[in-house]
């Protein structure tokens, strides 16, 4: 079993909550739980947290360095386009991460389009909703999986 | 009677206390005396906070959401500049929020003449001293009565 | 009694005739009725002025000099974005002034977002209506009333 | 018949006088002649207006909102660059407007290749000399006749 | 009788096809079609082109050169907006060219604002739909009758 | 049975052959075997394409338009950062994209941050290595059965 | 005897009234008086106009185009950084231009630094009070003698 | 004695555990140890504080206002690059401070060049490593006497 | 012999035939044959190609990979100044790449100052005619020469 | 009798030698006869330095603090658009400077528009040729007359 | 006993001259004097070098190379904001270096902020006065000792 | 006989002493030896400079207008990219030149891509390390042989 944080920053907590025509309808306990059901299936144990706090998600995420976190999902929210202080804390913290953007930052207002956070992991995959979540985790199963074998 | 919340952001409760030439010399706590003075004649019950964290800025936000607020009045102070994540807050919170600067901020450094909190208010009020907490309050009413008319 | 200049840059004239769902259905002459009503519960005693010319424009600040003007409400219209003669003639012109734009101008184009003439204002009310003039006035006669009683 | 308001901004009335090589050897009236001319061979009905002044601009163009005009073709001259003031008045006034340059914009000085008038047109001709006007005139009687076929 | 060559770049074969709402119903045959009969009114033999591809459109145009064209209307499509190359074949080809645009590229997305090619060409004509088309094919041959009869 | 198109732009028939440092060891050809192998078990049927050629690329994208294609994965290649022709083709074609980049673009050269085409896109995938591709299909097939069933 | 037109735009005619510390004591009247005084013993004839309308300076640049006038002293004022149709004027008038402004503009804020009209003059003088105007008289005087003597 | 506060941002409790080819193998606790030994031989009391939060830092800069401390070494971490909040908090505090960097930041990528806090500080020490908080107490305490005995 | 590819891109195949002023009067079959003249005199064997598509470049250059090619000279034309693609294509070749301009691009347009395609080469020679390319030969030969004496 | 610095900066020592179409064709040594003769009449000590090294420029300038210098009068030639070490020079000098530059600075290349000197100068004076020099002085010993006479 | 080389560049001979304000009282002698009296008692043996010139200033960096200079501590005046080449021998020449600048480079113009030769140097140390000397000899001394004792 | 000048800027007296790694190992007298022995069979005459001055380069391309230098081949190291007044003397000074860098400017830092002393040459030549000085040389006899010829 890979214990895989899913980290989601400011305003995340209100998915499914306001503007659903941009995020869809599910809430974001809703989103976990469909998470954690398919991680099941794939080895994957989920640990979920959520903040509005960039020095909440800094502390969590230096807490992964050492307590048996094998991968990252994190959503930043809107601190993806200017927390380098989040960047850095990517950069540091040793388990392997992946970006996830339920909307398609490349078509919403130009300052989306930037991420300074995504340059500290391992990649991105914005646009598909919360499948994004479900993508992103199978992708660092797949990785881990294929490391563990080597 | 509107409850109408007051948000105020980073080093604002230092307001009166120091840079005086800048501010004016009422604190914080001053202001927010006269403010509940002014809004008892017009029917407004206000309430107030203030934090140096963005992460509390925005988790008393979205409380905002459904707690029976109905409008807000906020001054995020140098957030304004960058903090993506206030203005996600505010776009997705629920009442109508209109941003205050005690100071004028088109003349003073560059970087302050760009407010990226202010696209997801009804409007902004800067330049008039504390009298623009005042100002926005009474407008913020005058709105909400001609809904309530309607 | 103090008086009070309420001067509308290019094409306000238009306003409640044309795109009434940008700026609303009340005529130019209608709002300033309702200015003139309410000015005479404050002490305000208003002159209104509308011109398509920033050369009448600066003429008219201009008078305001020696008049008699004692503060002065301002919507430029689309020469907030470009007039720097507008905005040396305010610089210039002695009773203090405030910018009104009905509009939230961070809410639009990018180009509206930069005003060069709020930089000689006292401040600047956006996005409120046509009560940002009412706000604006009430802002000014605050300001005048405290100033004579030092 | 429809009536067509051709209208000219700063400088055009110096065709013809002076800059023969950029602008050609026929003057103002030259071109307003042959204008006439083929006006009245597909059923239009011409006015000209010529000012070096923003403001006259903006008050003719306005004046166009209730006195039958049926279509505009404007060359603001410089004021295409930077008048975002004449922008909005085409964009509010009503009748549907080409923008005509006599010069290509795009072959001279870096300044003259953005066009913040044109956003507010139904398109642009340059380039073509004075046809652009006789140009813009058949495109607005063809669009014209096929809105009314309708 | 004069040879005018018209050229469309990429997707423009699927006008009419998708995205009607903003380039109309007709197909481009359809729009051919229209042009041929109208062509044949002004002394005009139309021929087609359309490729996807940058390099065939370049192919085409410097054919253009030595057949006996004796005018360009182009329309390139996005690639108005980066192709240096294409540019630098209609500097270099000889005969006279226009460039069109079925769509006002002044209302659209930023970077449609950019014409790298139009300075390389006599003019553009934008925002009047298929219209955009014979109207340059007229300036052509008002162009090559004037200076025939020179 | 959903027919998926993988379309590979400039370069990509490279993959395994040189900078394996960079992209991994396996090629194209092994790439496109392993997506069809898992294919297979979640109901999609793999089509392949590449060319170095941003015409033949779009060619081949308007086919998707009327063959049946249900949904598109595509890695353009350096087109990504500039070919706003491909990307107009992405917008008009029909099928559901999403856009795949082996690398972590927003690890590399500043211009590869940059994406004209995502936003075309459902949303992109980038940092993954070849697993991209089986990502980007899986959320494309979760994405078509989830609208079959409404 | 030469006739040198001195031409000051927006705001020219408070020189003196306001910001004395910026622009010194002496009027726009006084100074022209000054400037006469000078011009008699140098052999020049000036004439005065001074304008807050762009469009006013246009006509009145325009009328120097046949009037007799020799050269052209002019000080546009805040104009001086945008108005294209002011330098258009300038350009095509005829007499040469000398632009002057009383302040050092590369000591003040940064918009000042760029000149539009400029570059359609001999050339410009600034930082020298107002004696600029004197001199740029002088340098015309020469300039004309010069020529006169070939 | 000197109440020196050592404030350190975001990340910087992990120096000394990950990255240590940039940031060297002392941890911040070995750092802190050191500096202890190093003041007390200069009369020096120091305070020391990290957190990963923006809030946090403000709210223990602000009590630096009045609970006795004499100077402020700061390394802000990341924030450095964009919270004009902190810098806001610096300028309005109190006691002189001066910012610290151990690595060189001129040396790594384009946006660790600049910083928006030191500006609100004496001055800045950077590329020094460990050694750099040690110089930033000696600059204080020196400077802190030389005031002590005019 | 060392075998060395000739490649130029869009456009040259018009050298010395169009636009004689900038690109000389020889034509590109005169040019490759003086080449081919002087290879045989430095011990190289010279290939020539030519297209004004960007795709067959590529499928070239990637040819040379395996086909023992040596050494390439390139002139991308204007492909130099946007062809990302071109420019990883020369990347992942194998061998070396001198890129050639016969004109001066830092003496033309703006745009042609920038070469994304020149750092993928060993270096550039411009503004030297067609006497670059017989340089970047002789440059090659000398490279291939010294390094295959190691 | 004021003593006035006449210093030029590189390659004007090669001004009526070289590029005559652009300076004119009178030497330095011919211009700086010229400025003698006229000197004698208003009272001037001219005093004559030409470099092309910054170095000594600065050291010049240098010396001018205590050698009883009253006034300079410089041409910094290319200097001017990015020696940051002349500006600091001119700043910390002592006497007045005002900078001439013969051509007009803003109707050449793009870099020269940009004074980086000017700042630190009283005034500029551009386009007038080597008249330039010489209304630079006249207007040095005006000033100094005045401040004399108080 | 560490030979240190005190550099400074241009106008910095004029310290304690000049711009006391700015700059402090103290002169350069006064400064290097205090420098050499520190130095004695940590074991560094000072080296004093001041010039005006750049070419100067690289001869003397050179000279460093191989002269047994172990250390450099320099201030670049204005050089530090464009001076490419300085910086090219600084990263050439050998012993480390420390760039120092007595006034806050942040807290003035907006050139000042960018410094092109502190990558080139281990680190930066900027408004601490002439102490900033002293912390970065000591800073290198520290240095040497620690590497030397490995 | 023809004489060329090789002029070498900053630094380049450290080839082969320091950064071997990036510019090669052959000291600048060894290259120049080199170049000595391959003139000889050429027809070519070389006189060798360096300096590490700006003013020192400029007089001594000065001293080449009169002297009998028949070309330049000049590498002006980091003056390049900033030095307007090397620009200014190339310009001016009569005998072709041809610019050289030993390394790919466009693969280094981004400020080396920009040259602004090339637009004054007949062209430039880089990466190809000493072989550029040689290939330089090469061209400008072919050129001087070529004119010679007519």
């Amino acid at each position: 079993m890979y214990k895989i944080a899913f980290i989601n920053g400011p305003n995340l907590n209100f998915t499914g909550i306001r503007e659903k025509a941009v995020y869809g309808t599910a809430t974001l306990d809703e989103i976990n739980a469909k998470i954690a059901e398919e991680a099941a299936g794939i080895g994957a144990e989920p640990v979920f947290f959520q903040s509005n706090s960039e020095g909440a998600l800094i502390d969590f995420l230096q807490a992964c360095h050492s307590d048996g976190t094998d991968g990252i999902v994190i959503n930043p929210g809107a601190l993806t386009h200017y927390s380098y202080a989040l960047r850095d804390a990517l950069e540091s913290v040793g388990p392997p991460a992946i970006e996830v953007h339920m909307s398609n930052i490349h078509r919403r207002e130009e300052f989306r389009r930037r991420s300074v956070t995504a340059e500290a992991c391992l990649g991105q995959i914005c646009g598909l909703g919360a499948d994004g979540y479900i993508l992103a985790m199978t992708a660092l199963i797949r990785k881990l999986n294929s490391t563990r074998q080597r």
